[in-house]
């Protein structure tokens, strides 16, 4: 059998070996060869900075966004191949949805993100400009703009599809390359994978190369300018962090190791109430979803000491019901180990548990197996253990990497929030409970050990996506044992492929790089009023003044009484005078955002389609009667939209009085339409 | 002499041995004696966890930040002394001011930020509210909770005051304790600052300790719960940052290392203009504040082929004028640098940088001196180099830390921008420069490589801060060779302290858990009406449903005449239907908001002071003659605002139509106030 080829330098490389063997996680035949003999790595990585960076960084993120949302929408195409190549690392149908629709969701997830929370454009500000001076013309702007690496992507052998697809969507809509290494187990999914991406001829040549087999000299070749994304063990986290490169480059470098995470059931759960079967279930869940080969899975159960018993009751019966065997088999809900030597450690690790405590299910050496061969598949029973003392080190320091969880009493909140802090850290925790006290203490208490926590209730559980299923658009990482890292997390996952830096400069100056008016920059006023002038036309810094407005009290008391807006300091001169802020009857300030409108807007059809919305609106000088108000309307952010007729203008909206000062700022957000095709 | 003390476990520590001692950076005497020992670190580390940490976290970020206020006036009061102690490191008046009142400021930063930027509260929401389900009953939110560790704060000898001061102001704002430990050979001036803080008696016990001396077996002791801020040398941090406690549990740990920081004079920038005498007052400068021991200095002065001879005239006429000698004297502009061990490192890498060019101002081993002894003052001339080939590796690796750069040629944009990013990564660069395209493409090119890029022009200069000094609203760090790391950044630099998780639950467990509304949980209407309660009676969820109005085609028409917003889209059916957007005439979005105000507006005087803003507004169906409008205002968001007599409320406004659907949603910012006293 020839060896999984590698995708890189923008062509598919054959081993220069035979490879290593990979089998069948069922029948133990031989699936594939892994090596990665004869890779130039260094070449590898240098194709990424200098083919795919460049093309990457010339779209914006909506152009890459799109691509992302194309690429989905291609693999959905082809769900069923990758389904039923999944069957030989022992995944079910169901695990193998989990996998694959998770990665093709991440995907849709980013694109999505990408277009409804980015700019369409190269650069991302950051934060607010920052006045640094009094006189307004010394200002910083943060801002992020893509590294110029490559993000190497090493993954673990659990997820051989949602692995890379999770890490490569922010990368890519960053616009950073990727280089995908997959765990040599079920390197022959993430390989098909591969081979489908680049078949689509969807993403541009160099964001995406793929090495199956060692990392070899990798790691020789990274610089400042690349990023590791690793998940795994703990002990390889350790040491690919502290290689010499990575420490003497600063490499930005993402661990994500699986961790001994927990489920907390809380002590209004008694058998009676919807929530202890929502824990049990969930828990045997965990169990068996990936035969437990999931970093997220429960590890520790705990439970109020006087439901223990009645936990591990039903628990046992629920796994009882639990049919284990060939994946391809309907009947079957649980599937093989990825492989026999991850059988080996599971044993390993149940026998330190077991001597802590005492089995509750099932037998960690026999297993009864439905359509295949025990002798040859990597097949283990689901284990459910019972430590009476949680003080014992053994379950919050040794982890089973597969069927297996570890039930144990407390009996106060204070209590087991220390306990789950005893996993030094952790990916996911979940809580059990209606009673929100009990939820808000223990998640407040937990918080800084976990990189999520759910809540589970009645109310939440028919939509509750559980325990084990990290969501593109939430932090998935989490401190200490679980690697210290977080991915993904919506555009959260987008910044961590980019630099942040802080710009300073004068307001003309931070426009130019920006591409945004900032205030304080010239305003350009001649050209006629700019709601006449199309997306294409307009430009940061258009403007229009207008006014001035007198506002008389009649005005106020016409629109206190058109509008009902009767409140005291518009209506009552000695009440509005009592008021700390006012120094007598004020105009109300949707009145002057009202009147500001009536003089910017231009009434004729035109490009300005609607106005959508207002942002950061503040009311910062009372209005009196008598006062005079103009308004300066500046384009600030000029975001067409991609394939749409229409783009975003975002405008400053200044609104002054006779002596200058301002009494409202704000956002208007409108929509303008882009010139005839 | 006696060594310093350390402030360890509530009590001044007094170290078991004679130490090591510290010379006068002028005169060589000895002027203190460092020692760690007999401090035991993990007492220390658990003291800060134990005392210092719960006596944080009592209190929310508003009242931390004024503390900080609070610590910051106390401290001016004690400037003089600590100008007059910094002098004995080689620091002029006003390198002590650069270090003493920067250190201050970033104080007075913080607590300014704090209380305008954070809540008033324990936890902080990170983002918006994710909804999870189609059915609105799971739903997300990101939070940030304080570590339970405590930041070890790691500092250099160039900034004894502002060194300490920029590192525990964000931890203090986080409620994060920090554990400091200065360089030995000025801790002395650390010492004082901290017998200062902790006689001031502001702060709680266990929020701040010190460590003069050794860092002993301080890593040993450290968690995933606490964090590392190191500034330095690359190597030290290099070495820190692969402990095998830091990787084994992923303690967060963050390097500032000095780089070789570059400064670009743009091609426009010629003799006869203002950006040229700039350029070269800015790099002079640079070269001498602190004799150049500042890891932001000017390295690398990049200048156009054809000025590089008329810079390097001018820079040398400069530099010329330069007294150096006794830190006291006022003539004097330049004092010693801190030690002579600092000066034979100077020495040593001037000679490497040597080779690959020439000096153009000043002899590495010789200088004239004002008012001190040259013999036993660690004085050095300020040294400008010149390296007409930028391709010589020596000037682009090797740093001098003192009052040494090197000028260097350069052709074109594309050319300066990779010089730049030889670097491997810097704290900061400038361009000095008028041209905006140019200022646009060197910042976004270079940005990947530095945390901080400021653009210096005649516009900007006579606000502009300088290539120099962090600030503490702006990141201060930068990629690779300094350190990869990021410190202060105002409110991004508390999030560097603190865990984010997610958090899923049912709407009503999130708004248990981060005490603000969440839509989907409960709302309260009974009670009456909101607006007639104080700040301490008012609960998030508590809540007014007002209407319905009719909305009349006459109020349309009236609204666009009285406030003269005719925009067709109110005006004109036959106009209004060929927007893209809507099926006729539709009522102003801005009527829209006016009438729901007018609806949930309680009339009288009462705790409702002001509305202050609006936030997120958004327009989401088009409202048509004879719709009829029902606003639900629902407070979300409870802030006291500690020592005024009243808070901020923000209230969730949801503008329903006949049918439910949403017309509009926005937050109204109110002022409201607490109770008499």
């Amino acid at each position: 059998m020839a060896p999984l080829r590698s995708y890189v330098g923008g062509s598919w490389h054959v081993p220069g070996d035979e490879g290593v063997p990979v089998h069948d996680a069922v029948t133990g035949e031989e699936v594939a060869r892994v090596s990665s003999a004869g890779v130039d790595f260094g070449a590898a990585l240098e194709h990424g900075r200098r083919t795919g960076g460049p093309a990457l960084r010339e779209m914006t993120f909506h152009q890459r966004a799109a691509l992302l949302k194309s690429l989905a929408s291609h693999l959905r195409e082809h769900r069923e191949e990758l389904y039923a190549l999944s069957l030989r690392t022992g995944a079910t149908r169901g695990d193998a949805k989990f996998d694959v629709d998770g990665g093709i969701g991440a995907l849709f997830s980013y694109s999505s993100r990408g277009r409804r929370e980015l700019p369409n454009a190269r650069v991302l500000p950051d934060g607010a400009v920052e006045p640094l001076g009094r006189g307004g013309t010394f200002v910083a702007q943060h801002v992020h703009t893509p590294l110029r690496g490559v993000a190497v992507q090493i993954n673990a052998f659990n997820f051989p599809v949602w692995g890379p697809l999770e890490k490569l969507a922010p990368a890519f809509v960053a616009g950073v390359p990727s280089l995908v290494k997959p765990a040599g187990q079920t390197a022959y999914v993430t390989a098909r994978l591969v081979e489908l991406i680049v078949e689509s001829g969807i993403l541009p040549e160099g964001s995406l190369q793929l090495v199956c087999g060692g990392a070899g000299d990798l790691f020789e070749h990274l610089t400042e300018q690349d990023l590791v994304a690793f998940t795994g063990s703990a002990a390889t986290a350790q040491k690919l962090r502290t290689h010499p490169v990575v420490a003497a480059r600063s490499v930005r470098f993402n661990a994500e190791a699986d961790s001994l995470n927990c489920s907390i059931l809380g002590p209004d759960a008694t058998p009676d109430t919807a929530e202890f079967g929502l824990f049990v279930r969930q828990l045997v869940t965990e169990m068996t979803v990936k035969a437990g080969q999931k970093c997220t899975a429960i590890r520790r159960a705990f439970v109020p000491a006087e439901l223990l018993d009645a936990v591990a009751e039903a628990a046992a019966a629920e796994l009882a019901a639990v049919t284990v065997g060939h994946p391809a088999d309907p009947a079957v809900r649980m599937g093989p180990l990825a492989s026999l030597g991850q059988r080996e450690e599971v044993r390993r690790a149940l026998k330190a548990l077991v001597q802590a405590g005492s089995v509750v299910f099932g037998d960690p050496d026999r297993v009864a197996v439905t359509g295949a061969d025990v002798e040859r598949g990597a097949f283990v029973s689901p284990v459910l253990l019972r430590v009476d003392d949680p003080a014992r080190p053994e379950p919050h320091e040794v982890e089973a990497f597969g069927p297996v969880s570890t039930l144990m009493p407390y009996t106060s909140a204070a209590e087991v929030t220390e306990l789950a802090a005893r996993g030094q850290g952790s990916l996911v925790g979940s809580v059990v409970t209606a009673d929100h006290d009990f939820a808000r203490e223990v998640v407040l208490g937990a918080a800084p050990w976990h990189g999520r926590l759910l809540v589970l209730d009645a109310e939440s559980a028919a939509e509750s996506t559980g325990h084990g299923s990290p969501l593109p658009v939430l932090v998935h990482g989490g401190p200490g044992r679980a690697g210290g890292g977080e991915e993904m997390g919506g555009i959260r996952g987008v910044l961590r492929h980019m630099a942040r830096t802080a710009v300073q400069g004068s307001p003309a100056t931070l426009a130019a790089v920006t591409g945004r008016w900032v205030p304080g920059a010239a305003r350009h006023t001649g050209g006629g009023h700019p709601f006449r002038k199309h997306l294409e036309d307009l430009r940061p810094g258009d403007t229009v003044v207008a006014g001035p407005r007198r506002v008389e009290l009649a005005d106020i008391e016409h629109f206190a009484e058109f509008t009902g807006d009767t409140f005291y300091a518009h209506t009552d001169e000695e009440a509005a005078r009592a008021n700390p802020f006012f120094a007598g009857r004020v105009a109300h300030g949707y009145l002057i955002v009202s009147l500001a409108a009536g003089l910017f807007v231009h009434p004729d059809p035109g490009p300005v389609l609607a106005n959508y919305g207002l942002e950061d609106l503040r009311f910062l000088t009372p209005v009196y009667p008598g006062d005079e108000l103009t308004v300066t309307l500046t384009a600030k952010r000029i975001d067409p939209r991609e394939g749409a007729e229409y783009g975003e203008v975002r405008w400053d909206a200044d609104v002054t009085k006779q002596d200058g000062s301002s009494v409202a700022r704000y956002d208007v957000l409108t929509l303008v339409a882009k010139r005839e095709p």
